[in-house]
């Protein structure tokens, strides 16, 4: 199962609206989105694990619980976190919410909302609630590419991904949108995800399929290993294609969701901010999937790991001095370290002669490193960026 | 109790001499130390942590506990750290210390070694064994700082610091050496140092003092959250002051050794990879000491708060988001932040008011930043730098 991007989004499954204005919060552009399903969706959230939790995290968990799972749009603005603000920010997320279901015309538990952009900056919610008319005006089912756009922040481009399958006679379609650049650790991290069905998916199997999907696609993902305030992902089913997900589909209606999260998770990764290459780091030989996945996140995390990989030099010493520090079992005398398929440490011998052919593979935009940790058989894969001047430009000045 | 920095180093104490000389491992400049008591020093050491250790740490960890705590040299090269470089690296690493051994006129196991520079590369050791008479001809009273030179990598200057302590009527001198600028999050990072001094200690009561110094002070800083395969904090005490050392005066001499390794730990920082300032991040109100380091931690090695530091922007919601995600106990609505000593977040409320005083102050070069957790009364204290787009020049093109 693999996603489309770019060939429809949030809009792709049948039953959804979307919009995407500006209403002034950035100093330009689009930084308004609307999404409306038909009928009333089944609707799963996953938010940040941060203590700090933004506003808008804290109502849309509150409207989840109070809705008994149902949604009928989401609401989201881009140039202000809303995070760290207090009572009024709290006020201001719920404003945003109550003004959206009195356009939709559906109770305002139903409607979640999202904010992204600078922490401690009170959202300016006269502007967004002059703006939502507009907003509801603007929805439609070609709209989705114009929402993906105001969700952005740093984000070079839009992410959006869309995937396909098939439950007994009827074809279902998974669509998704996403944004995130940098402060991109998930568990979460300052990404937004916002992802429709036309499926019907009863609410249990809809929290099993977004947690299994997430784990190995957003959770798996690192630009910079900072976790944001603000994460959220946001999965809505409205049966408007007539196909019910039931344990027996529940493998199909997995793989198109999965897929579409693999898509704009990885779009996050190389749209990170400042990034240049793609890099799928895999650890095997971990003694546990967990010390797996900590070393390969150790890795993907390194500063050594992601300029040596900037600078295409393969000093896979630096690989090995990591997993060495993750806090994992491992056995240097049985590791090994590969850039691309080129082995250039095994059996406790540097083999450096194959580096140059290992620099000249560093040169593509699409790279693959990997440990084996020398000490059991379960492995793991992350994926991340290069750490670049560009990125110490963009943090050093994102406010100014 | 300070330490005088380049006020002397490892030859400032009584009965040590030193010497730094080029043997060519590093394209220019001196890359061999050597550093010798004229009497057997009992010695204690903290090594790496790191489960991939450099053959020099595999090889004066055994020497210590051959010699049962004792030495009479230490021999350092730079510009190859000598690590993953399998059985023909441990070789070399005791071939090192047989020479320096045959030189002095000691017993092997009384020499231990050290090596710095890029992982995975083979020692050059014939030029070492060629150029180790000279070292040995070249020691002397006054040659501390061309010691402190030699051990240099990216370093941008060399790190030297000594204090003094009166023991009953005798004073006594501590003297130290170290190098460290990139890969530095002790447990250990690829620093180096060397710590001598002239009272008599016995070999408990110097592990002791040792680890208590390090802990507060190399194991408290970060410049890159890195953790290498060869750091090693060495300390020699040889007795030529005539003054002991005992329970009663201990905390006279813990003094001066902890001064000296605050001195050296803060001259890392300093000198750390791009940097251009020093960073004091003080965590307070955690519910435990370890929580607290744990959230100083997170916050000294956080990129986006470090490339905020650079900037010279007051971005306090980068601070918070840090203290929320490092997985320690934290209130939101008891937290506080300030930059310097002024206020920019408590009770739950932006001051964003005082956000372009806090933006004059970060144009300084010693930059003090404290969060409140809001949790407890436990606080942790640790020193960072900021994140350049130099440090991303220097480690994408480390070897080329």
């Amino acid at each position: 199962m693999t996603a489309d991007t770019f060939d429809g989004g949030v809009t792709t499954p049948r039953g959804f609206r979307a919009s995407g204005i500006g209403v002034g919060i950035k100093a330009a552009g689009l930084d308004l989105a609307l999404l409306v399903s038909e009928t009333p969706a089944a609707a799963a959230a996953l938010f940040t694990v941060n203590r700090a939790q933004a506003a808008p995290v804290i109502v849309s968990r509150d409207h989840l619980r109070r809705s008994g799972g149902l949604a009928r749009a989401v609401v989201v603005n881009s140039g202000c976190a809303n995070a760290c603000t207090g009572d009024a920010g709290l006020e201001a997320a719920r404003a945003m919410a109550a003004e959206t279901a009195r356009l939709v015309a559906c109770p305002v538990e139903q409607v979640l909302v999202a904010s992204t952009g600078v922490i401690g900056v009170s959202l300016p919610i006269e502007k967004i609630l002059a703006g939502l008319p507009a907003a509801a005006r603007a929805l439609g089912t070609d709209q989705g590419p114009a929402a993906a756009r105001a969700i952005m922040t740093t984000d070079p481009f839009p992410k959006e991904a869309c995937a396909r399958a098939r439950i007994g006679d009827r074809e279902i379609t998974v669509g998704g949108m996403a944004k995130g650049s940098g402060m991109i650790e998930p568990m979460m991290a300052t990404m937004l995800a916002f992802i429709t069905t036309d499926a019907a998916v009863a609410r249990p199997l809809l929290e099993r399929a977004l947690g299994e999907a997430v784990n190995d696609t957003f959770n798996a993902i690192t630009v910079d290993g900072e976790c944001s305030t603000n994460d959220c992902v946001m999965l809505l089913a409205n049966g408007a294609g007539g196909a019910v997900v039931t344990e027996d589909s529940y493998a199909a209606f997995a793989g198109a969701l999965r897929a579409v999260c693999h898509t704009l998770a990885l779009a996050i990764v190389r749209g990170g901010e400042g990034a240049t290459k793609l890099v799928t780091v895999t650890v095997t030989g971990a003694a546990s999937d967990a010390e797996g996945r900590r070393a390969a996140k150790a890795i993907a995390n390194s500063l050594l790991v992601k300029t040596a990989i900037h600078g295409g030099d393969p000093n896979w010493g630096r690989l090995i001095a990591v997993a060495g520090r993750a806090g994992v079992e491992f056995n240097l005398a049985r590791a090994a370290v590969r850039i691309g398929s080129i082995v250039l440490f095994e059996q406790g011998c540097p083999l450096d002669e194959r580096a140059p052919e290992a620099a000249a593979y560093l040169k593509g935009i699409d790279i693959a490193v990997s440990v084996d940790l020398g000490a059991g058989c379960a492995s793991s894969t992350v994926w991340t960026c290069d750490l670049t001047a560009e990125y110490v430009r963009i943090n050093a000045h994102y406010r100014t």
